[in-house]
Order: C-alpha cells, then structure tokens, then sequence
C-alpha cells in the first residue's frame, strides 16, 4: 500500500515509517521537526543520539534497499497538505502529527492554546484535503485512551450501548480527558466522527495506551536508525522514565500513591496496529475506534518491575512518591476493552524481564547524556502558569534547576515520601 | 450583580445586555462586531434596522437613566481579555461571543476552522483570564442543545446515568453534534468542564434550543433599542425566517421531510434564563449544565403554525420541501428534559399565535428591507467548498443568485415539492 506518515519523525511515526517500509509497503514520511523544535524550546534531549532526517533516510536506503519519501512541511497549513496529498495519492494516512504530551499542553495559556490550535487545525485540514482530494484513502488516526478518563464503568472501544428510561441505542463512548493535549484528542474524534458521517470518509481512531521500549526489529538494525527515548518529565512516557532513573541511581518519580491505572504497550506493537488498521480498512463512511493497548498496569505496579529487574542487575531502586502535579484520582476503578485489533491478528509484546534488561541497558549506555533535573514534574495541572523557560545563559546558569517538590504539592507538605 | 455580557452586540447578548441592565445589574459588554462583519461578507442584514453601538447605548441611557459600559475588542486576543477582567471585576461572564451559525461553519474548510478556532480559543482564554483574574467568577455559557444532535434516548441535562457491567457512573451526556459549529460548543463544552475540575472553577453551560422573537420588553421601548431579525439561509433561526418568508409571498423553505424536532424557546425566555443562572452561581469546582428550551417542533409543525396565523391576516403561505442541503435525521426520536431552569423559576412564554400575529407584523413591517434570494440554502453539507462570496460589482451584479435546487440534492431529483 502506498501510506503517508504524517509526523514521521517522531517517537511513533519513526518506528512505523520502518516498519511499514520494511513490510513492503510505499511509504512518504510528512514532519515539520516540531518535535525536535520543543526539546530546545524545554532545553531536553531524547536519551538517545537520534539522527538528521537525510542521515536516517540515507541508512535506511543502504540497510534495506527501500526508500522513505520525505516532505517537509506543516500540516495546519492546508496549501502544503493539499500539495502532499496529491502528489502522494496514499491509500491510507497515518496521523501522528500533533502535540502529543499532556504536561506540555498545562504549562501556561499559550501551550494550551498551541495544542489544542494545532491539533485540531491539522486534523480539519487533513479531513478537508481527503475529501477534496482522496476521498476513499482510509484516515487511520492516533487517538489516545486518555480520551475516556477514568469511569467508574468498564471502557469499550469508541461506542457505548445504552438503555435508558426504556429505550436504548448506541451512543459515542462519554469522554473525560485529563489534560488541555487529551481534549485535543477529544475534539479530533467528534471532528472526524462528523466527517466521516457527512462526507463517506473512512476512518480508523487508534485510542492507543502509554507506549514504552525505543527498539522495533528495525531501529535495532543500525545506531543510524535509533528511534527516540525521551525520559523528561514532559514528554518521557513513564516507563521510559522509570528506566532511566533507575539507570543513574535517581529513585523513580511515583505521583502521589500511584494507583493510577491505564493500558499499555510495546513500540512494537504500536507499529504492527498500524499496519493491520491500514491493511484492514473502514467502510466508506465509518468511523471505527480501537483501543490499541495490550495490557493495564498501575504506575506503582510498574516502578516496582522496574525496582526487581534492577535489583537483577545490581542497581539499587529506590521508589519515592510525588505529590501529584495532576488532578487525577489516583486509585480508582479501570478495565478498558481492546479485543479488535487482538481479532485482527494483533499478537502482543507483553512486558517481560527481558525487555525491562533491555530498556534499563539502552538507558545505562546513554547515561552520560540524562540531565537528573529533568526527572522532576515542574508543571503544575492546578497552576495556570507554570515557568518552563531556559534561564538565559547570562544569567549565570543554563537551566533553571528543578523546582522544589512544594511547588507541584496539591495543598500537602511538599515533602517527597520513601517507600 | 456586575456582569459582563461578552458578544453583547449579537440578537441573543443585547437582549441580554438590556434585560440584565434593567434588572438593576451592572452590565457591561465586550464586542468586536464580527457579527455585523459577517453580515457584510455574506452581503446580508438584518430584517429590522439595527442601530450603532454608541447609538444603542444613547438611547438606553435616555430610556432607563441606566449606564451600559461597552468595551470594543476580540477575547481571543488575551491581553485584551485580561484587561477586561481586570478592569471590569465581574460576579458574572455570559459568554456569547461566538460564531454561532451552523451553515456558516459549513461553507469551506477556511470558515470550518475559523468558528473552530475563534469559539476554542476564546472560551480558553476566558477559562484562563477568569483562573488567573477573577477565580470566583461564574461563567454563564452558551452551548447549544445541537450538541446531543438525536439520540435514540432521552437527552438529559448534560449528564447521564449508565449502568454498563453491572457497575454505574454518571458521565457526560455522549455528543453528536451535526456541524463544525455544533462540535466548536461540544469542545468548548470539554473544556469548561475541566477547568472546573481542575481549577475549581464555577460555569454552567447553557444548552440553549432555537431561538425566536425579536421584541423584549426593553427592546420594544424605542425603535433605537431594536434587536437583530435575521431571515437568511445562514443566520436565520428558522422560525424568524419562515416568518419573513411568509410576509412576502415566498414559500416556507422546509428541508426535507421536516421532521427534524428541536427544542425551541422565545427570546423573552432566554434573556431570563440566563439571569436566573447568574442570580444561582454554580458552586467552586461545579460545571452545571442546562437545557435551555421550553417546547419541542418539528419544522414542518412550525411551518404549519406559520401558515395558519398567516391565513388569519389574509397571507397566502405555501410550504415548499427542499431536498435537505444538512446531513441529519428528517424523521427521528427527540425527548430532551428542560426542567432545571423551570425549577430555578421560568416562566416560559410558550409559542402563541399572538407571538406568531407580531413577528409577522415586524416582518411586513420592514419587508422592503428582505431580499428573497437570501431564503434558499446554498451551503451543502455534503460539499466541501460552498461558493458563498459575493460577486464582484464589476461582474455585473452585486450578488450572486440563488443557486438551484439540484446545488443541496442530496441525490434526489433537485425539484422543490409544493405541499
């Protein structure tokens, strides 16, 4: 199939754009390097030495014989899409292309401001151009189960049957997302919902999990082509970031008591839902949502893998419990449904000692390049300005140090707690 | 009260503006008017001669020896909203000041995003000016009950109880909005609800039905005072455009089958409704919400009621069905419960043929003033590009005609079908 990538250089898009290549499949990544652009906006960098875009591309031409098409531009703007789209005429696209960390989109004003704008300008224009330009090309879309929040019910995929004084029909799953970035997400599902139901677009919404693991069969194949591993607190998923704490000797960041449940899953099985959401189509006209996740634990459950497969490894790990810069409930009930892609040939990765040792020795070998003052939460869910700028060299340091714990504390003492 | 009505220049915020001012409040209004800017791009106006902001104000100062502060700028523009909150200090925000036609929001991807943007946008800032200026201020918001669109089920008041599982929640009412303009409240909607959670916050988000009337009774004192009467395709409420349909011998333009059912109330209601909300602030952290309506029609009911009061003073109304230019249910369940404002104390003003009698009367009043081929639909739901600008004069006429029928089939034969 011939699939456009948007956001292809990100820490998903990369790792698809490979996979798909590598299935066979003609693929042309679209990026604007926004991703990059935000480590330096933060003063962060991925833990490991990611490559230009020419230097990735060119590697991948030597290793396999395969070429990525790369457009560089920015899809809020439509004169750009459009060009894309017609050139590349893809039978699928697959979108990553947006802001996609939720303690970026609750820094201040203009950070939520930029998320929710960006995202939700690029998704339209991207619906837009399908259907001016490619309406039978199948929209396969990086929700997240965010969306849903925590219900004290069970999560189903997208849709929800309901009985009601009596009569009863099938109604959008009720969303409660958590951050300014989740309700972006939110807002892009009822837009491609509507689209999708007015115009006959096709369109799969992947409401995926928190994804952990950098190496995919591919990436592995040559340092040229190492995906991200971002361990900050801004963009580092937790897993990741775990990891990389334990790596230096830093006790591992649980917020408040860390019952916070959600789903989870491997880099590798990120890109095979992609493939078999493109290889699997919607009707013209449908709208199907995924839960791509393959396995729900709590942040607490999994600092203590990280602790046991570290202490394997001769490293001590300490767990210290943050007050939550989050509004969130921190136990609660969680049981979110993902059978479809399962049914659609999906055969998880689920997480082993093995990959937790090959996690912890990625973060070992790159350990020189982790700054331990981006580990701590600085931005506050409860402040609506939280000061995220570099210090200017000037001023005699380069970045300001982490805050004190008081400054993310939810009304407690401030103080962080051992276990 | 001190309340501040933003968009206090459109039909629905002056009359607000005046019913809160004669109420004994403090009102001041922030307008940038977009509203009387669209009029212009879409070479419309009002039925009724709408006089000047500085004009309004004069007039109301003479009348009711009550001041109205006016401030003139645009909420998405934040440093101008913070002065505004700053300066003005309100118990109370009523935000109207949002793109609020659907077909507007579906002419082209450009007016998509726009509504999208400007309405996101401002009620995001508002959420942050009031967090940053004035946390215990009460948002009194304006949503739409197009936000549900037509579920198989009752629609509650902005909450719904599930059992799923053998387990219960009360989560959001699931949204299936049927424009770009609807889905800019549904994210709003998201929004609002957040901040409260997060912030503690306190909104109540109006789900207001389809307005109609034009007459309050501050509005009637004087001519100067007059609200807006919009007839055309994009702006028009439906009621007020059959009305001024039926004062100049045009057909009544129903789309479809006309069994599209609504929530519907008089503007005398919602002027009324929104004080009762400011005079019962939501509690800190509370995101209320409303379902502003006090009947349900269906079009072709309403089209038969306009019809009837028109025999009474000798009209000869005809109904025409168009093919529906809207993707949307012509035929469908509609139960939507409109109690909590009843039980805050409205009194509704059910539609009558005495209302009917004056909005025909206003409407003949002023008919030099319609233009008829602003009656027809020219915006398609189902295309995504709807030529709406005006010719240019040098083309060799102002405005471009009306399209035909066949312009918004929706694959039917394009004919009108008299009834």
């Amino acid at each position: 199939m011939k699939i456009c990538v948007l956001g292809g250089d990100g820490y998903c898009g990369w790792a698809t754009a490979l996979y798909l290549s590598q299935r066979g499949h003609q693929v042309a990544i679209v990026d604007n390097f926004a991703r990059r652009l935000w480590d330096h906006e933060l003063g962060v960098q991925t833990l490991t030495p990611i490559r230009s875009m020419p230097e990735r591309l060119r590697s991948w031409r030597r290793i396999s014989g395969e070429d990525i098409e790369f457009l560089s531009g920015d899809i809020t703007e439509y004169d750009f899409l459009s060009q894309v789209m017609k050139k590349v005429s893809p039978d699928a696209v697959v979108h990553f292309a947006e802001q996609r960390a939720a303690p970026y989109s609750m820094i201040d004003r203009k950070h939520a401001v930029f998320t929710q704008v960006n995202n939700v300008v690029g998704t339209l224009n991207l619906l837009f151009a399908m259907r001016e330009f490619r309406p039978d090309c199948h929209l396969v879309k990086l929700g997240t189960m965010g969306e849903y929040g925590t219900p004290n019910i069970d999560i189903e995929e997208g849709y929800l049957t309901v009985e009601h004084n009596g009569r009863k029909d099938v109604v959008p799953f009720p969303k409660q997302p958590g951050s300014f970035y989740h309700l972006s997400k939110v807002h892009d599902s009822h837009n491609i919902m509507f689209a999708c139901k007015i115009w006959g677009l096709r369109a799969t919404d992947l409401n995926q999990g928190v994804v952990y693991g950098t190496m995919t069969d591919e990436s592995a194949l040559e340092e040229d082509l190492i995906n991200r591993f971002d361990y900050d607190e801004i963009f580092g998923t937790v897993l990741n970031r775990f990891c990389a704490q334990a790596a230096v000797g830093h006790p591992l960041t649980v917020y408040g008591k860390g019952g916070q449940t959600r789903g989870y899953l491997d880099i590798r099985d990120t890109v095979r839902c992609v493939e078999l959401a493109c290889l699997n189509p919607a009707r013209s006209g449908e709208c199907r949502v995924y839960n791509q996740f393959t396995e729900q634990f709590s942040v607490l459950e999994l600092a203590h893998l990280v602790q046991a497969a570290g202490r394997n490894m001769n490293l001590n790990v300490e767990i210290n419990h943050l007050p939550d810069p989050r509004v969130e409930a921190e136990e609660h009930y969680y049981n979110a449904r993902h059978s479809k892609l399962v049914e659609l040939g999906l055969k998880p990765h689920l997480l082993s000692e093995s990959l937790l040792d090959s996690l912890l020795n990625i973060a070992i070998r790159y350990s020189e390049r982790i700054d331990p003052s981006l580990f701590l939460p600085k931005v506050n869910w409860r402040s609506a300005h939280n000061d995220r700028r570099q210090k200017s060299a000037a001023a005699g340091s380069s970045y300001e140090g982490p805050l004190e714990a008081s400054a993310v504390s939810a009304g407690g003492n401030g103080h962080f707690v051992k276990e």
